[in-house]
């Protein structure tokens, strides 16, 4: 695998770099984002968070907004951000925001003209690990988060692979897909009518499942306007409550769903997956 | 004077706002925004930090980017973004990203077509902070902060004004305009070819003369792509170090023009102008 490396900015002492690849399981050139904290200079096992984006985003957003590189830098964790979805011209797309490029819900569509190149769910337990962890001083200790849609990525991922993940944790995460607008028709799209098939990615129906647990921690702004209608954090609870779950969950009266509020609450979430990756 | 709320985040606490409002010096609508730290809810005396954005930016990309909303809710420091031109149709532009909208470099334009509109300097030092200071629950006690165009903004405001400001900071600021392409083309544009009325614009000038000291830091980074020909920080220093100006400046090996770099030191310029405010 050939990774070519387009941008570096020196961040906190570390490095934020950007590099393209051209990905064997997607068939498409992807992006990533990288964050190296100064540690990494001397050290060559480093853990790692993968941050998942929400709906419209690239790997830039949450590395210019969330402030995350200070807190990395002071507790030595690598953050990698890859891009929402497959992009460019031969891959398939919708006029709207939250279906095709920047909106794959990381799964791996099943039906046409998804399923060539919509396989995000491999792409980010597989390809894309086994590619950092041969090419950056960095260990096999990782953990996942994200934010809505990347937030319920980061949760099935996770409950998907606990032996992968020492720990999860999600700014409002669409939290219930099968039962909310934004998953149904994603679901519908990518996964066919079979709403079985669609509860294997749905958070709260997994959590309530679960036999082995990884560490899970969900903020959410009590003011975010999709609270009711598309997050319904409510059903994450009911099930975690019902399997024993070690789910910390809180609500954060006035806080939206921007990244206002993200950088608000960041390094919390960094402080809680060092607990478990350090 | 009416101001309307356009957009409000709640951010460590406190709330990020975005204002508009009719400016009677622009002759046009401007946007602002302002980061009211938590102590605002409680105390009608929180002193200000103004910061001006480099060219091609909004009153945005520094409350987007920067993280500064963690150290002014640390520190009860208030922090108010203009945006860096006039705007709209009627106001003057030109097609290059150094002139015009988003490029008034942030002084009172004699020549036309910018005359009309194009008096930042004036609305930056009179018209803003009355509106500030008449409407949020600020005190008269003001420092003054930017980036690249905005550091020349933000120092040439400063040392115009030692009565007005408690210090004044700058990152990677375009030091010495009248020396420069980006400063000459400006001037050229906004002042005409006499260079003698530059010079009542020029940081280095400025600080070379100064007889009432503010207080001012200046960071730069040692791998910007403008440090030799646009931002000459040299010649600030050597004005410094000739009238005895108390100028704490220092060159980061590694670091870029980019808000990466800003957000690695911005908790330092907050704990300087914090010295100066509180």
């Amino acid at each position: 695998m050939t990774l070519e490396n387009i941008s570096a900015n020196k961040s906190y002492g570390g490095w934020h770099k950007q590099y393209t690849h051209q990905s064997k399981t997607l068939h498409c050139e992807m992006r990533f984002a990288i964050y190296l904290p100064p540690q990494a200079a001397n050290n060559t096992n480093i853990p790692v968070l993968y941050w998942l984006s929400g709906l419209t985003c690239t790997d830039e957003n949450f590395m210019q907004k969330s402030g995350v590189q200070q807190f990395a830098a002071a507790l030595g964790i690598a953050i990698v951000a890859p891009d929402t979805s497959p992009r460019g011209e031969g891959v398939a797309d919708d006029e709207s925001y939250d279906l095709g490029q920047g909106a794959s819900f990381y799964v791996n569509a099943t039906e046409p003209p998804w399923n060539r190149h919509y396989q995000m769910y491999d792409y980010l337990v597989d390809e894309l690990p086994q590619l950092i962890e041969s090419t950056f001083p960095v260990s096999t200790k990782r953990a996942i988060a994200g934010h809505s849609m990347g937030g319920h990525g980061a949760l099935t991922l996770a409950l998907l692979n606990p032996q992968r993940y020492c720990s999860v944790s999600a700014f409002s995460p669409i939290a219930n897909p099968s039962n909310c607008p934004w998953g149904q028709k994603a679901f519908t799209a990518y996964l066919g009518n079979d709403t079985s098939k669609w509860l294997a990615h749905d958070a709260s129906e997994l959590m309530r499942q679960a036999k082995n647990f990884v560490p899970a921690k969900v903020d959410q702004g009590g003011a975010d306007d999709f609270l009711v209608e598309q997050l319904k954090p409510e059903t994450l609870v009911a099930s975690a409550k019902a399997n024993s779950y070690p789910l910390d969950i809180n609500i954060h009266p006035g806080y939206d769903h921007s990244y206002y509020f993200i950088a608000s609450f960041i390094e919390a979430h960094l402080k809680f997956h060092a607990k478990h990756l350090l």
